[in-house]
């Protein structure tokens, strides 16, 4: 029997980024492909040494898989997607279109929208990236209206990347993406994803009683 | 014989972006790798739907490998990084220490370091992404200041992509990083950069003539 996939998350966080904390898109990933999982924590005050030799930018997840350990929640989720065709198609078009909505949503999305939140949340008095921030999610709109799901006609792991990047609510507040909003929806509905959230608010919520 | 790649940039661009469109990424990695490339070229003002059809926010590169077609810079070189081991251990370690790098340098570091770069040239009066890259500069240069490649011990795409990250004028100028400036000379003194480079921006430069 393989041993279980260790997920590293922290020990716990405050309550506004739970169910946000980037674990969840690898828990998510294994729950959709049935893959044996555990989850071990970290400290979240602490990020020395220890913590740095496995993940250098300070930050979580990161992963164990027998002899392999990465990190990067993208790096992560395309080791667990080459386990499994429901997240990765095998033949090699499907394979090229979920590959590049893969990194469509870590590098064209995210990479406006995280910077674009941290301004927000970081009180910039005014937002310098709003505009190419709502180009980007115009020209979703425009492709999620034609389609149900990002690529090979049916769910893979760009749509679980892309929705993840998508549900942050300031963003999904930002302007009126109707069919953006609806792919969201339809994206988080899947158990595979409730239950990944809901274990990961659960693990947060059990470790305030180490902090009264 | 192999139909060669196609990689699809800007017919032409003004002179601050020549030598950084990230089709210099698609000709570095087809270089290192010896793999045969053309170049074709799409008009840089009309982004009309024939354009987004093939890359759907209207940017380049994208990439033709006979019936597999591909947009988003990433996605693009972890397919040509696939085709040779030059670029991508086959080891499975040395696999994954090359892949979280990659995503590493695309998810960690350009995603704060683009939104950054927009900022200052867009005149913001106070760039709020300050700290934030600085951060992560320097854990960067933590690690650099211990070994001379990122992954596995010798260059990878990994390195190839941090390394188109970070020589950003703006970005290297903005803080002392002696091991990382010291890396970024090292990757791109490669003759596959300095060609892939060099093509790049002779091909804009060829075309300043049909706009005079």
């Amino acid at each position: 029997m393989p041993r279980p996939l260790i997920i590293h998350t922290w020990e716990w966080v405050p309550e506004g980024p739970r169910g946000f904390v980037r674990d969840v898109r690898l828990r998510w990933a294994a729950q959709e492909a049935g893959l044996p999982y555990e989850v071990q924590t970290v400290p979240f005050e602490d990020r020395g040494p220890a913590h740095l030799e496995r993940q250098p930018f300070g930050q979580v997840p990161f992963l164990t898989d027998g002899e392999i350990t990465l990190f990067e929640s993208g790096a992560c989720l395309l080791h667990l997607a080459r386990k499994s065709e429901v997240l990765l198609p095998r033949d090699p078009v499907g394979e090229a279109q979920a590959l590049q909505w893969f990194f469509a949503a870590l590098n064209s999305m995210e990479m406006v929208s995280v910077p674009w939140w941290f301004l927000e949340v970081t009180g910039a008095k005014e937002n310098g990236l709003t505009g190419w921030l709502d180009s980007r999610l115009a020209h979703l709109e425009a492709v999620l209206a034609k389609r149900e799901w990002l690529a090979a006609g049916r769910f893979t792991v760009a749509d679980l990347i892309m929705a993840d990047v998508l549900r942050v609510p300031k963003v999904r507040a930002h302007g009126r993406y109707p069919a953006l909003e609806a792919y969201v929806a339809r994206v988080t509905a899947r158990p595979a994803f409730v239950k990944a959230r809901d274990d990961q608010v659960a693990g947060f919520a059990a470790a305030d009683g180490g902090r009264g």
